[in-house]
Parts: C-alpha cells; structure tokens; sequence
C-alpha cells in the first residue's frame, strides 16, 4: 500500500462535520482506490460514521478534540494550539506523512496555519488562493482569489506560473493558456502593476505556458484561456459576482418555469435536459480551493458543501499529487 | 413646447447608427411625448429616417459630417475637432440649448469630451460612469465601472452620493440603501481606502439614503442593496464578469434545452415561460450608462444595442431631468 496517496483530512471543519467529511471519503473510495486518509479529530464520532464502510487499510485515525471554530478570526484560529485537528493535519503534510491537506474549516485560520507551518517555494514571494471555474469548453484555473489584496507585478507573476502548473498536474494533457484580468483589452489599460505584469509576462517565453494577454472579465468563461490571473481583491469579487450571477439567473428561471400551469407541465417533460443543465453548473463539481505557494499543497473544500463536493476535493488532492504540483512550479519559476 | 425635455443626441455614434438612433427616437416617442431631440449629424440621411415618422414639433437637426470613430483613441476623437456631432451634441448641454445629452459612440472620447465641456459638480471630485443593473427585486445602479481605475475614500464617498441621488431620480417612490462592494461582510476586511470610506459613511447619516455597510459581490443581485458603490477597476470586473456569466449560463440551458427531441417539444411548450425570463435578463431593459459628477448629465448608450436599447437610454435621459439628479446631488453632498 505504499504507493498509495496520502491525504491528511482535517475532519471537523465546515458546516455538518465530521459526518459529510466521513461520507465524502467513503464515497471517494468508491471511484478510487488509490487514496490513503489520514484522518483528524474526535476518534468516537469518526469510527462510529466510518467502522464498517471502509477497509481499513485505507485510513488511519489521530485523535483530538480541540478544533478551530468557524467564527474564529484567522489569529484566533491559529492561536487555539497545535492539537487543534486543522494544525495537526497541516503539520503532518510539514513532516511528510502525508502528501497533501485538506480541509472544510475556517479558510482564514487555515490560510494562517498553513503558512506557521510550511516554506514557501524557492523564489515565490507569496502564496495564493486558486479554484477551478468552469468556461464553455471545460474548466479554468483562477487565482488569487483572495489571499492577497494588494500584488505587486513579481506577485502576480508568480501567481501566473502556479496557476499554469496547478493546470497542467490537472490536466495533463493540455495546454494551460494564461490570461491577466483587466478593464480592457488594449495594452494602454489598466494601472502600473497590470502593465509591469504584462511586460514580463511577454518577454519571458515558455514551452509549459502560452501567454494570452490581457482579459476582460466577459471572457472568464468562453473557454479562451485558462488560467486567469489577479490580485486577491478583484479575483474574489469576480467569483462572488459569478456565484450571485448564476443564483439570480437560476432563481429567475425557475420562477418564469412554473410561473403557470402550461410552464410547470412542460418543466416536467423536460426534466432529464434542466438536471443536466443544473449538473453542469453544480458548485459542487467545483468544489476545493487551492492554496498554492507553500511547499506542501494545501486544499480548502467550502464549509457549505456536502459530502459530494467533499469527495470532488478528494479527487483534486489525488490529481494535483499525481501531478507533482509542487515539482511543476519549481521547475517553471 | 416650452415644458418638453430637451434631449441632445449624438446620432452618429455606435453600431448601425444614425438609423438605430434615429429608430430608438421614433420609438420612445410613441410612448413618451415629453421629449423633444435636439439630433446632430448628417442631415439628409437623418432627415431620411424621420421625415414622415416625427411630427416636427418634436425634433431638429443640426448637420455635421465630422465624426468620431469608434477606433478612435480617448484624445483622438476629442482632437477630430469642435464640429463632430459627439462635441457638438455635448456643447448644446453646455450651453443650457438642451438638458441632457446622449451618445451610443465612443465611451472614451465621450468622457474626455464631457469633462472638456463640462464643469464638475462643487465638491465633486472625480466624475463616475454609473448603470443600472437588475436584482432579485428591482435595479440597483452601480458605479463606478471604469471611469476611475484608483478612487481615494472621497471619490468613494462622491461616488455613493451621487449613486443614491441617481438612484431616486430614476426611482422616485424609494429610498436608496448604499453599499461598498469589498471582500468580506466583517468591519476588519479590505483595504485601508474602503475601510475609511466606511467610516465617512457611517458617521454622515441622512434622510435621504442609508448606508448598509459591506457587501461581497455574491450580494450585488439580491436587491438588498440598490446603490453599489466601488472603484472603477473592480466595478468594471464585476459588470463585466456578471455580463459572462449571464451569457454562459444562458448558452449552458439553450444547449441543455434543445439536446433532444423531448426536450425541444417541452421548450417549444414552454416558450411564452422562457420569453418572460428572456425578457427580464434582456440587457437592452439596462441599457445606458450615466456620467455623473459633471453640471450636465452625460447618457451612454452601448454602441452594440439596437433601436429598442437606444429608445430604453432616452427613457432613461427622460427620468434622469425630470428627478432634477444635478440638484439631488449638489443638495446631498
């Protein structure tokens, strides 16, 4: 079983856990059996949920009942001690018994703990915070989404190769297409910083990466380019503004579907194609953020998701190991 | 005819022009007869549009063959010279000949000839280009989407009193809840100009609006807030990204929804539903955006939209004189 992937769960992060944390690993297992979890947190609620399910050669449990609350601030988070479940996952990936952490608890105090605990690549300046979007040709890298409110042109230049290898340990067998998002697509726009980024974007050229230019944010999703790049602020507001888009349009839709007898008769025979169409748009499917810069990947699965999207981030740990992530980056800064 | 509102209208300016415009004028007049068009650019082919189809109590023309081109840099097509129809429409305003003035031309040139011309506002700082955008209860306007890519805390402060003062000019029956688009719903979030633009807010109460605090861009659309106030870099980001998801989603459930035979009876059956939710995402409903902070009311109409769009912008031109915006603002700031 040594060749197996080790993953180092943080069991009791994110609303409904341990219970959606345990069920999305067993669900996991079910379509892989290449993962190895290392599970933390209270050992009696977790063997109850998992005794029976699962084959014990795939998990191990490690005891604790401290956790880090969601309401924590990141500080507070931190502070709560080295045997919260969160830290000692994250120290277990510091010291090599397992190859990735993941977890669905207080992303600030995550974020915080992680970097206490783990270096940063050689030559990255600061980590970011990167998540899958989906586009009409499949699937897009975005970063920073967060992490970092204010870049500089370095910052967002190590954001670019990350987000270009955190693709390619995806999707192997394409081509990641980095764009920089901006206000307009002519070179003139946009401030100092974008313009620095572009500049050393063009001028160092890449056989693991093309580079696009710049984007609009109408064209995150036509599936052009798929790694797009940002700082913190405006990459978050942009997936937030995405995410409430797509609520309003989907809560706009149902009320004009069964706004009459006539509408609600044919939203029934059309069933099969609207779940496909709502399939295609399950946040679930792109469940997992990425926090990449640090030496050790770090994976934050939402705390509102259930244990379907829990099992999708399983499944993106699994990927970016046998990808060699972190190798990529380091090969390409 | 003395009462009218005096509307000047670039006729030369985007898309299809000056046939859309000359259209967009001959439809808003069939249900607004308040307006009276004041039309610069070529006259014989406006006067072909319109003879016949316009009582000419209702309009004149002012020919020009001088235009600005959409190609045009900002400074280019101010430099194209006095007489362009987009100068010439902007100068009527100034000179008090008309109340409002409209381009669906270049947005550039359009605010490099606006600020030329125009005087600011007292106590304005820096101009705003504003929209209105739906929700799940209404419209909100937003701004700023581009004219200022950094904004100190008081350009951000302008910004929401301008935004709610346009806000109750278009909806005179309700009052404006004002809201700084960031990253986060907690005090302690963003960026130091933000976090002071929210303690001006919070200290400077009125009758006239509120002030809501933060909202994340996943909250731009559910109508709690209806005056959302942002920096030019992030408010075109967020428009912009909206305006793809929008088209992304829609492109998802068309292909979802004509995938198989069921699915196409039950959609053909579902028409008059799906036309009603075409119909409230229509962007030509949102089309025009507003150039505030200036003396005089500038409107931006998309260069791409069509006659109905356009005719939907002077609705807009209409509302924006007849709720005195220019005397709102110089009265709330």
């Amino acid at each position: 079983m040594s060749d197996l992937i080790k993953i180092a769960v943080d069991a009791m992060g994110g609303d409904g856990s341990p219970k959606k944390v345990i069920d999305g690993i067993i669900l996991n297992h079910q379509s892989n059996k290449n993962n190895f979890f290392k599970i933390f947190g209270n050992s009696e609620k977790i063997s109850n949920l998992i005794n029976g399910k699962l084959n014990k050669d795939f998990y191990e449990i490690i005891n604790t009942d401290n956790i880090v609350k969601s309401t924590d601030s990141p500080l507070e988070g931190a502070k709560r001690g080295k045997d919260t479940s969160m830290w000692l996952a994250v120290e277990s990936v510091k010291n090599r018994e397992t190859d990735i952490v993941i977890s669905a608890g207080n992303t600030g105090a995550l974020l915080v703990i992680s970097k206490l605990n783990l270096k940063m690549i050689e030559n990255i300046d600061k980590p970011a915070l990167s998540a899958l979007w989906p586009n009409k040709k499949g699937m897009s890298v975005v970063l920073d989404l967060g992490a970092n409110i204010e870049c500089s042109s370095k910052n967002l230049f190590d954001f670019s190769i990350m987000g270009a290898s955190l693709f390619t340990s995806l999707y192997p067998t394409m081509k990641p297409n980095i764009g920089l998002l901006n206000i307009g697509s002519e070179e003139f726009k946009g401030n100092e910083i974008i313009k620095e980024t572009y500049q050393i974007l063009n001028d160092k050229k890449s056989n693991n990466y093309d580079f696009v230019g710049y984007i609009e944010g109408n064209e995150l999703m036509n599936g052009e380019v798929n790694v797009i790049v940002s700082d913190g602020f405006t990459g978050n507001v942009a997936l937030k503004t995405a995410e409430g888009t797509a609520n309003f349009i989907t809560s706009e839709l149902k009320k004009a579907m069964t706004g009459t007898i006539l509408g609600k008769i044919s939203s029934i025979l059309n069933v099969s194609n609207l779940k496909k169409f709502k399939n295609r748009l399950d946040p679930r499917l792109y469940n997992g953020a990425i926090f990449i810069g640090l030496d050790s990947p770090v994976v934050k699965s939402h705390g509102g998701t259930d244990y379907i999207g829990f099992s999708n981030s399983l499944d993106v740990c699994n990927r970016i190991v046998k990808g060699n992530l972190i190798e990529k980056i380091k090969q390409n800064i």
